[in-house]
């Protein structure tokens, strides 16, 4: 069993819905959105991210046979619905923003046109890639806004969530300007450039620290980079200086050192001092060790000689808002739009397209939602992607993805470049939608209230 | 490539490493160990979860052909490290506390004793799992001493991160006291009880509520639970009221009913009266939406008429705290103790033991960290469980581990069972342990003077 493309890797509900579904032959045309309540308070914008895997799950959603004897020997499915689940494949259309594209609270990123029992049975893996990789995409935006030039990598693979969170991040923070990252499977499976230094236990298996670094770098003699604080911070960068020339005359030059811990503005700079003091005004200097966006402001404030940031637990665990307020909600049945209004999570009905409006220079300057036939002012953000269960088009690269996603960060308006909160961006409902919304409340009043 | 168990779901810095060790010839024998530095401030105590899926990992890590074929087309490894890799399978010994222990601060749960070259190379792997799943285990069991007694589902699959992430967290929620979860997948895996109810879109897609339910009712009739707040709650219970006697004919017992939103302790007791008030004594309300376990300590001092709970997002991300300060460290090398002294990341060197005590009637009172051999009062915790890459004794199942983990929890001092973290939980570091870690710092800073 392949976890990430089983269709076991969801909900138990789903499938109890979806055999009541099957018997009342509820299997008309439905739709769903995929969108974002509101955003945590520490976000000003999010960026969609997880399409790719989205469509790659979508296309390869099938039930095994082991899976499906596992489901009858549950005993508590009809053969009618096995037999519906064997031939089971996902057929239905998707509309999404590209990956690496802005959006705000209310704006829905996909939207699932299907069959009701497709569209249903999708619903927890959907909500499983969409938000995780958008959640990280969004912190990690915040990390490449706070520290423009720098070289950012990934480095969270060990506290990431599992697995497949660990490859997944090292795909979103890519997408949206990180450098590269520190696992290895994610450069196999994505093309993306792959980071490395040492641990400390490779300074500590020596008996010297010097060694160590000697032996390192002859080992790994391309874009040497040795770790300095496993003892002493400014005793390892006098070493560095001290072994620099010999290496040197074996034709190994010393790209940088790291620092993993302490103040990292005053031990840079001290490092700084020391290695220009030794004549190493090329090694760079790559700090690392519990940093997330605030310490990278705070090192480009202070102008710290700092070139680059491994990055760890911030930002593959979203560590400050490590949940979004998603939903997939059915917003259309059988051609009659549907709404819910459990209180604080009332939910606008209809299938929606979101228009993007901008000045000139490209900035952002307001979106609205509104029904998909009503035509607004501004860029459609919404296209088709799939179709009967089919891609349109080639695929996007990540490439692809992380271009726009640059391009996307440029034209965020000043105000919500900053890491602190400011103004939301300027969202509205058009006119219809709302309408819409009030008259299918007044629909549901009517007969509920008779029936009391 | 299956992610879960590719030696590439790691750090490109260990293969850096691997190939400088394996030129220098320095793979003796080494021993990590995995600890928490320091528990976050929203935690009295940690469970310790995931060796079963370390062990598994442990004991099929190869590096497949293609593996082979990718590594050696990146073109920075030497040929005689990629025949190492070839053959490359975990040897050593695993010594760790069995699953559903509690620990604290500075105590390893786990320790790998093995050629440095493979003990380095699953560093990664192993925090990423030991790390998740004793996060979730830690998380779940506030929530089982929140609210005793008291039905307790992961419903947290969607906002887990990634596909594993949510697979685990039902494992190590199980494991510590849930009743079981809603994703399919980990019964398959594991056998945990899956639950179940609708979502709300079960409710949109029909016209009319009542039909949604007994539609629902007559196609699953066994455990009925319906999910009744998608338009207003009250009303909906009233239509509960209506239908019960109807199903009832037909020989369908309405179970519960389930909330998803709102105040839930004035809407269980309002939607209690009317059940009540309806002769439905019997059925249960079963409540969820963006839960912790505030909310269930709080439903449980109000009595709240609830009879279970399902917990997402706040139990599958570990909200509150979605990271340990956890390491993997270097503690020995060659027969030789080794230190790290990081600012803020001094580690104890040398092999280490945990011993408990326990007073009259089993509470815990205290823990001491000792050396390995140096015998003290209390039961040890470490155990051996692997020995040259063999699983020693048979596999702890996951129904040991959770009787464990029940007996531990009965044995936690009533101050650290509240929410608020209370004094800390006394452990302390032996004499002998003391005296080595100054012991090699003298060592350390002897030499290093010497070579200013």
């Amino acid at each position: 069993m392949d976890l990430r493309s089983t269709p076991l890797l969801t909900d138990f509900y789903q499938l109890n819905m979806l055999q009541a579904y099957l018997e009342h032959s509820m299997n008309k045309t439905a739709v769903f959105e995929f969108f974002v309540r509101q955003l945590p308070p520490q976000r000003s914008f999010l960026v969609a991210a997880g399409l790719e895997q989205v469509l790659e799950y979508l296309q390869v959603l099938r039930f095994s046979q082991g899976e499906l004897e596992w489901l009858a020997e549950r005993g508590d499915f009809s053969k009618d619905f096995l037999d519906y689940l064997a031939a089971f494949h996902f057929t239905g259309d998707v509309h999404a923003m590209a990956e690496g594209t802005l959006f705000f609270a209310q704006e829905p990123i996909l939207r699932v046109t299907a069959p009701l029992m497709e569209a249903q049975l999708v619903e927890t893996r959907i909500i499983n890639i969409l938000h995780f990789q958008s959640m990280i995409a969004s912190k990690a935006a915040r990390m490449v806004l706070a520290a423009p030039g720098k070289t950012l990598v990934d480095f969270g693979l060990r506290r990431a969530h599992g697995a497949e969170a660990g490859l997944l991040a090292a795909r979103a923070s890519y997408l949206v300007g990180f450098s590269g990252t520190a696992t290895l499977a994610a450069q196999k499976i994505y093309g993306i450039p792959t980071y490395g230094t040492m641990a400390h236990s490779f300074i500590q298996a020596f008996v010297n620290e010097e060694d160590a670094f000697a032996a390192f770098a002859r080992s790994r003699p391309r874009n040497v980079i040795l770790l300095i604080d496993t003892y002493d911070t400014e005793g390892a960068a006098e070493k560095i200086v001290a072994l620099a020339p010999r290496l040197s005359a074996e034709g190994i030059h010393i790209h940088g050192v790291r620092i993993d811990s302490g103040d990292i503005i005053a031990q840079s700079q001290q490092v700084r001092r020391i290695l220009d003091v030794g004549g190493l005004e090329s090694v760079t200097i790559f700090v690392s060790g519990g940093l997330d966006e605030r310490d990278l402001r705070a090192a480009a404030k202070a102008g710290a000689p700092i070139s680059g940031f491994g990055i760890g637990t911030a930002l593959t665990t979203s560590s400050d808002a490590p949940a979004l307020d998603c939903a997939y909600k059915l917003q259309e049945y059988a051609g009659l739009p549907r709404r819910k209004r459990s209180p604080g999570k009332e939910t606008l009905p209809g299938r929606k397209q979101v228009w993007r409006r901008y000045a000139v220079g490209e900035r952002m300057t307001g979106d609205i939602i509104s029904l998909e036939d009503d035509r607004q002012e501004g860029v459609p953000l919404l296209d088709c992607v799939m179709r009967q269960g089919s891609r349109l088009g080639p695929h996007a690269t990540l490439e692809t993805a992380r271009a726009h996603a640059a391009s996307e960060l440029r034209r965020l308006p000043p105000a919500l470049r900053e890491l602190e909160p400011a103004a939301p961006y300027p969202v509205t409902i058009s006119d219809t939608l709302r309408t819409l919304a009030t008259a299918f409340d007044q629909h549901l009043t009517g007969p509920r209230g008779a029936s009391k």
